[in-house]
């Protein structure tokens, strides 16, 4: 593969320097553009150490309008990033919509780094491979336009380039020590990241092999590839099909679905309850205190009908335990910083660090319930909803994170009871719209919905508990004993 | 000061339950009011070890509504909040309006350890406590209001209360050596903490001793106080006059304004323009390195007349350096979130880490001129700007941060040479606008403004550079050779 990027590619001075002027205009003519058609742009600068990655980037940086462009020089993580799974680190630098992020170090350095090494086994490497392109993927249908360069240099070049770096008093800084480690590998290191490549080079996110010895031919070719995938991006976006709102096709008639096989009948009378509740809270709190001593996350998620007792339930856990140890997160609208991210990304900046117990009231599963109903996406990014929803809670309890959901389910009867006793309550009274009277009209799309839900997103790492929730009591401890137990099989 | 709270006050099991069930109501009621109000809440727990404040952010949280209130349990700072200032890290965990935020570990805690353990001066911990005032009355006057509880216990008090804890497997694990360390100094922990007390309640801000010893009496006392100051708080708010617009008073027409004292007529010919750039570039990317190398970090602000050539300058800047050390950020309209907190939020979040220059394209000064001029702002918020300003900046030379600022200033019959001429530069025409012209109109206002803004915020630690730059040449030449300059002086 890296055959063709060892041609030896020149190009003179004097030729850089009559193709630069228009260049320079082009790339900030299209940088603009995409800045107003609100398009991120993702650039990944990797390479063989001493390929000139930096000096490329700093090109780059020189001919495009630096406003709106971040430069990521990822080194290791921080302590808050360790506490969260890897790809943490990457999401919280992601460019905003119409903005551009240049990566130098990026999630391909640590996988390939491990693997050189033999820090890690070929099956890790194939897992993180898949990591890898799912997160493109994520980016890419986002409306992403996701560059990745890979600066090549043969052994020869690589070994002449590290000992004129390192004869001028200059630059000698800039030779590491590990970069002679990895230099003494390059036979490895070369074949690792040609299977890395091949393997995630794909339609939306391909790499670009340029070769890195000539300054001048490496500037243009990665400035033409620049402005090339730039403007085919932009002209994509301007003939794209206009979204349409989800298609969403309930459960068939004679087909059971899922919460249609709850009994909601099961229910715990005053004084039993009043017993095993306390039992129950004082089994929780010493989980989470162990929870917070050993540092494991835990992430719970909240969801269910209207009316369904979510609060209710969820203080009656926050009443268990330590206020260091928990937070509770309300999911309401997005913020506009959130709507210019990707849709999971406002998940991933809200992770627990270690030691913590983060509960959702409401989550990411809002885009596979509200959202897909009331038209808030289009059919395309709720349709793609659930596998991303699945990648995010497999770097969760890949990184060691527990993840424990709850479905809160009452029913239709049932919920006009509460609703109308809300109504009737003076303090309750704020708790009730019209718009829950609207959603109640579609209770049957809703259904479908959960069932779906389930199917696609019930995984045996993370699974959906679902609780029938017409006693309040029953559901109480039923979400106080199942958190309890999936707190214990982990500490 | 804490003779008041020895006095042994004791609440019955029995007069604890009458009171709770009004107070859970009331406390419920208020906290969904001052939702509504979209006022932020700050409650510290302070006081001695042992005197129960987990216990009673425990009974807060089992007693508000949980969404939407977050604990902040402070314990040793991470190393991205080491890298900045350190006041960052509670900047960054600032409730948004109509959110409370409860710290338990607060700016107090530091300050007093380090007095107690003589880890530094008398004067240091005078200058903390003057940071704090400050830092609680910008919070004070953006709206918060800000609840601080000391639960104290006697010495007898706490030892006895040490020794409980520990005898009981469930609780042994509460008591830490540093507490009997802490213990063992309680005569000295009292004193200074007798001192910071005193010195920060404020009328903004006032401390809440309470006694700590029996549990009833004090959750009811916090839970009271709590409940008072919310209705107290929400009272002054719904009486609160309407906000008038900044009334800006020019400066007189016999009295020189600054910008009308600098030499418009300077100017640098393109030969010698060209050779003394690139001296200064080769100058600045030496020190820009070591800057990173060093792990110091700097800020520098562009301000300036549209059209003065700001974009340019900072080009010439970045050229030179590495992509790696810097970053550009180009300051617009706050995002929502950024409009949910204090004004400095924003900056606070922008801070660059260690070996970094962030160089900000229009700041904070934004409040003291666009703002002021076109009326975003409050007249109080304009006037109280200037001091909250000049303590951020103090914040960052005090970290040992750089700040840098200019402001490049042009005539008005140049800046009108530029329009025409961006207007009929078919690639420049982007950069112009109606507003660009209407401002114009407001030309003396912006001026008087500058006068002021020199006058109050050029500090010895962070002065402004005022650079004539009707010649583009002289005004780049001027701004790279000052940051070079200043960094050299540092470094």
């Amino acid at each position: 593969m890296f055959e063709t990027a060892e041609l030896g590619q020149r190009v003179t001075k004097e030729e850089f320097k009559s193709q630069e002027p228009a260049l320079r205009d082009g790339l900030l003519a299209v940088q603009r553009e995409l800045r107003n058609a609100g398009l991120p742009v993702i650039i990944v600068m990797a390479g063989v150490d001493g390929s000139g990655k930096g000096e490329t980037v700093n090109l780059l940086m020189e001919w495009l309008d630096p406003r709106g462009v971040s430069v990521n020089a990822l080194s290791d993580p921080s302590d808050e990033e360790l506490e969260r799974p890897p790809f943490y680190r990457f999401f919280r630098q992601l460019p905003a919509r119409g903005h551009m992020g240049i990566f130098l170090g990026s999630w391909y350095t640590e996988p390939i780094r491990a693997r050189v090494y033999r820090e890690n086994k070929p099956s890790d490497l194939e897992r993180m491979i898949t990591e890898i392109v799912q997160f493109e993927k994520m980016l890419a249908d986002d409306g992403a336009l996701i560059l990745k360069f890979w600066l090549h240099l043969s052994k020869k070049d690589q070994e002449r380039r590290l000992k004129t770096l390192e004869s001028d008093r200059l630059t000698r800084w800039r030779v590491r020590s590990e970069d002679w480690k990895n230099f003494r590998r390059y036979g490895r290191f070369r074949r690792i990241c040609e299977e890395v490549l091949r393997k995630t080079s794909t339609k939306d996110a391909p790499w670009h092999v340029v070769e890195g010895k000539d300054p001048q031919f490496r500037y243009l070719a990665v400035a033409h590839i620049v402005m090339k995938c730039l403007k085919d991006r932009l002209s994509v976006f301007r003939s794209r099909p206009a979204p349409r709102p989800p298609e969403i096709v309930p459960v068939p008639p004679n087909q059971k679905e899922i919460l249609s096989t709850l009994d909601y009948t099961k229910a715990v009378p005053a004084v039993e309850y009043r017993e095993r509740l306390q039992e129950l809270q004082g089994r929780l709190n010493l989980l989470a205190r162990k929870i917070h001593r050993k540092k494991h996350s835990v992430v719970v998620v909240f969801e269910g009908s209207d009316a369904a007792g979510k609060g209710g339930t969820i203080r009656r856990m926050t009443e268990a335990m330590d206020a260091r140890t928990y937070q509770v997160v309300p999911i309401c609208a997005p913020t506009d910083e959130e709507r210019a991210h990707p849709y999971m990304w406002r998940f991933w900046r809200k992770l627990p660090r270690s030691g913590q117990i983060m509960i959702f009231d409401r989550s990411w599963y809002g885009r596979v319930l509200v959202e897909a109903v009331e038209g808030f996406c289009t059919d395309e990014e709720w349709v793609r909803a659930y596998p991303e929803i699945n990648d995010f809670e497999d770097h969760l309890t890949r990184h060691g994170t527990l993840v424990v959901k709850f479905w809160l389910a009452i029913t239709k009867d049932e919920q006009a009871r509460r609703f109308k006793e809300r109504q009737e309550t003076s303090f309750k009274q704020f708790k009730i719209t019209a718009e829950d009277w609207r959603n109640r009209e579609k209770w049957e799309l809703y259904e479908s919905l959960v069932h779906r839900m389930v199917e696609r997103t019930s995984t045996s790492s993370a699974p959906w508990t679902l609780i029938p929730a017409n006693d309040k009591n029953y559901a109480r401890l039923q979400a106080l004993q199942t958190l309890s137990d999936r707190i214990d099989a982990m500490v």
